[in-house]
């Protein structure tokens, strides 16, 4: 069993990965070899100290040459989710891989998009946020997919292997997947609708000549590079869409800690890296 | 009257200087040119993100770099007291200078030095942290001077152009100063005695052939980089020897943050940054 899992590899995580490692702990780190798409949009960042208006993505190399100096690999697998085993966790990727850890960092940062009305309430009933975990269930069906990251499209592609129908919501620019059974909508739903299970998205205004203001569905995928943090491990105490966390960057969850975008604002590099760092050490204490 | 003051010029006042620049406040932060003994002190920098396995002069100098990009000037006085005012604060410099500012972030470190039985409840009673306020008060009488850094040298000089005698205490290596009123003690005392005011210092084992283990001192200095935040600001609330702060780093006083080790461990560069980036984050909503 491993000291930590960190889950996400923005500054937060890598912050407290170098941390982890200067204390000898044994840990994995979840996400990807680009480290963060938002940081690396980031066009200047002119109050992280010690790097005098960088570019995100000059940032992103100096993290990833630390990384690399450091011998710390970031693990390329999405974890789908988070749970709390009698001693410690068990952390499940979207591809069904399991690991096992004493304790928990959640460094998954904030989606910059707003939940949908129904999301919550149908998750697990007809609402999914993982492809490879439940893209057979759909088989023949007609799905929406609502993407946030070019990165994820791929996932859409997995999907439309299944189903028959896919009605596609992308929510990023220069959009190059098409395919005969995906369909193209350019307006955000306004609310995930049903009785048992999902029924129908419902638009603020009619879609366009052939569809009205509701699009009937089986299903609906939302591919974001990070799940919510109340999605992923379920019990999670949560206060105004952030990880509820102590100064120690303790969570309700004893062994499980969060630290970075996803415990609140303010949303910036140093405050990011200064919680992954308090969350590691909180860590290595808890271990003791 | 200013935005913000900043108390300290380490990792945790910088990082709320650069983010208060960005924010275009105004604001004053003091502290030295050095920036930070303690960074400066640091061989090698393992986990702070970004900059992979630097020492602390290459860390401090990076800094120095983007203080001067970012036009920001450190004031090099020694801040001796800050005083709520009905609105906004007073900061009472060593030397008997004023400021008035709406809001102030302490973010002055910690010494690495225990109290001294004593000192709290003689504080103003024959302890003084301020060789230019309160030496006058010495012409002619015997004291005892505790400091904790060869740049505050010039000070005990100061005091020995008052004092009769002076018992120099030195926690540094390499002292230089030397003068016919100063006799060295190369023990720590370990209580501060007298019945209304400071009457002597005891000490655990005899000093030396000369002195038992009492010193009859009319006074004690202790010359420090840093004063304790609690010495500082009357009415702050202290827990455990640290600033009690809250996740936005606001302490019991309104308008007064806290950030970096003065709030507590771990004592890491990665944690003050983020505290002095949240805490200026929260000036500035305070100012709104």
């Amino acid at each position: 069993m491993l000291d930590c899992i960190i889950v996400g590899s923005g500054p937060a995580g890598i912050s407290a990965a170098l941390t982890l490692q200067a204390n000898r702990k044994s840990f994995m780190i979840f996400g990807g070899k680009h480290l963060s798409e938002k940081v690396e949009k980031a066009e200047k960042i002119h109050n992280y100290p010690g790097l005098s208006d960088v570019s995100g993505k000059t940032f992103l190399e100096a993290l990833q040459g630390q990384l690399s100096d450091a011998e710390i690999d970031i693990t390329e697998e999405k974890v789908g989710g988070v749970y709390v085993l009698k001693e410690g966790f068990t952390v499940l990727t979207q591809d069904g891989k399991t690991y096992e850890s004493r304790t928990v960092i959640l460094a998954c940062g904030v989606e910059n998009i707003k939940g949908i009305e129904g999301e919550e309430s149908f998750f697990g009933r007809g609402v999914s946020y993982c492809a490879t975990c439940d893209g057979f269930l759909y088989k023949g069906k007609t799905i929406a997919v609502l993407c946030t990251s070019k990165r994820l499209e791929h996932e859409i592609g997995f999907l439309a292997g299944y189903a028959k129908q896919i009605y596609l919501i992308p929510m990023y620019k220069n959009v190059e997947i098409t395919g005969e059974n995906i369909t193209r909508v350019v307006q955000m739903p306004k609310a995930i609708v049903g009785d048992k299970r999902v029924e129908k998205l419902v638009f603020a205004t009619a879609i366009d000549e052939n569809f009205g203001k509701e699009l009937p569905i089986d299903g609906i995928f939302m591919l974001k590079e990070s799940l919510s943090p109340a999605i992923l491990v379920g019990g999670l105490e949560m206060e105004n869409g952030h990880v509820k966390v102590t100064r120690t960057l303790s969570t309700n969850l004893p062994g499980l800690y969060a630290a970075g975008d996803c415990t609140g604002r303010p949303y910036q590099h140093a405050k990011a890296v200064g919680e992954g760092n308090v969350a590691a050490h909180s860590v290595s204490e808890f271990l003791r």
